[in-house]
């Protein structure tokens, strides 16, 4: 048996405690600490007997860790932290503003190759999972369509929106797929849909007491980018309501692979990969923690450098020998 | 541009017929040659200009050939050829006797470790896309269960088996999933489901002039191993509409994960990938020739031996580059 993997995770919020969880149910690794902004007197772990650092004190750990797992945001934690530290760490990280992607893996890139380490960035399940299902769909089918669906669940930025709006107490929002959309996939229609026809917006509101109702749904299903391009639809709640039913942190999501084979095109071939997440944070998390395994074992076999799901040999992922997972899983 | 890949094909039936179809979709590749058991002057390609040889004149052509893709059957061409092959060429097949392949593996691997070659087995949709998917489902939930139906779509070894008994002239068999023990297992409870409860198999034979139907029937159902275990429907037609209806190369299935995270597991978590495919062997040739491209890269990168699709790193089943891939897929 080998020595565990020692994880160590930066930033103890929701995707930080299901790295925590993720690690109990992969006994080759080791949850060795937390690093943190925050005090760390004032962090209180699911996992008895874990240190907690201030993040000060990671410079001087790297011996102590194989893998760091960065649990921060994408908008100001990871484009700073992720290039910071990839010199110094084997790293993962859950980057995912797509448009931002191909200058974050640069930036890793460099300094990872600095410090002969290994950063595997931008996993999760969408960029992640999802990303590896339209790679596969595109190699397999390359006379296609792509589809992603995203939903039913929360997105953070679409809430966030709502919440910055005059009046607003609190706000969510829930991305939702149209279903005669999905069945005009599955169909092999290879129809072309726009924004609207994909997927629909819905708003639960809790208005400040005294606030103009309609002023504030007005601005929501006006606002551009954000709520424009959909049909949406706000229902106003108590905070009451607000706790109890909306807490929630469930998400999932579709992607598909509408091509043609054959002489001429006559052959219709799909693809489809869904997601049904309980809670998105703990999914993510769970795609992390192997991806930390495959990020050790690629730096051990000198794969060093910026890596995305696309350049991980899928084994790497496993804690079985090969030979095990051929005679068992292939 | 790089030059194209150099691919031949080793057996000219409908998978090498598809993988002929397939490397019209990808440019960067050479339909270079077709190599055959039978006399080469009988075969007519679907293609012009491509020349086709007698197998013996494969030793001679190592210089010639980029990639070769073994199209022969899995119960008695491959075991032989791709070992024989796989010390002189790089090799893709779809060796698909899932007990068999540590064996196959082993073989392949130290022929091609010989010859410094590159052997991709086993790929195709199972073993092949439903495996990774498989692998990934285990790795990202390791507390969870497995699944994977088969169909609606013919098995051809349970064809056979109809075809074998006295008074049949001919005959065809559909695995269908039971939709109820798809939702069974859609709806997280982890069900534990015997053979039976999920799949069940229907039969289309044509009968000799005056067989005893009963007795056919009853000979197929109580076979034991291939219909004795399930629920089988038995249709007596007519050779006309056996030729009209049942001439289809249709297939599919459904790999499924369903998994909990969570401190207690109380969380569920679920994975689902499908196909719906016009034609059997024109996806499973699809695959194959997205493979030969990583068999050919991986062994320019020094990647030499056996590998399988858990082996592969996803990047080196596309033409596009890594940037290309980053900017558009991840």
């Amino acid at each position: 048996m080998n020595a565990p993997i020692r994880i160590a995770i930066l930033g103890y919020g929701n995707l930080g405690r299901g790295v925590e969880l993720a690690l109990r149910a992969n006994p080759d690794m080791k949850f060795s600490a937390v690093f943190t902004r925050r005090d760390p007197a004032t962090l209180k772990l699911l996992t008895d007997g874990v240190p907690v650092y201030g993040i000060d004190r990671l410079a001087e750990m790297h011996n102590e860790i194989d893998v760091l797992i960065l649990c921060g945001g994408s908008a100001k934690d990871l484009p700073v932290q992720s290039g910071e530290y990839a010199k110094y760490f084997n790293i993962v990280d859950s980057f995912d503003n797509h448009s931002a992607i191909p200058e974050h893996f640069e930036r890793c890139d460099r300094r990872a190759q600095e410090g002969g380490k290994t950063a595997v960035i931008s996993v999760g399940w969408d960029p992640g999972m999802f990303s590896l299902q339209r790679l596969l769909g595109n190699c397999i089918l390359p006379n296609g369509s792509d589809y992603t669906f995203w939903g039913r669940g929360v997105s953070q930025g679409h809430s966030d929106a709502i919440r910055r709006i005059d009046g607003v107490k609190n706000g969510k929002q829930y991305t939702v797929p149209v279903p005669a959309a999905l069945e005009k996939v599955r169909s092999g229609e290879n129809p072309e849909l726009t924004t609207r026809e994909k997927h629909t917006r819905e708003c639960f509101v809790v208005a400040e007491d005294g606030a103009d109702l309609q002023r504030i749904e007005q601005e929501i299903k006006t606002m551009p980018a954000y709520f424009a391009p959909y049909d949406t639809t706000v229902h106003f709640i108590s905070q009451e309501e607000f706790d109890r039913d909306h807490g929630g942190m469930a998400h999932g999501g579709f992607v598909m692979r509408s091509g043609v084979t054959g002489v001429n095109g006559e052959t219709r071939q799909m693809i489809e990969y869904s997601l049904k997440l309980g809670s998105n944070p703990e999914f993510t998390a769970s795609v992390l923690v192997c991806c930390a395994r495959a990020a050790y074992r690629m730096n051990a076999a000198g794969l060093t450098g910026a890596k995305t799901i696309f350049d991980i040999p899928p084994a790497y992922l496993s804690a079985k020998s090969g030979e095990e997972l051929r005679r068992t899983l292939l």
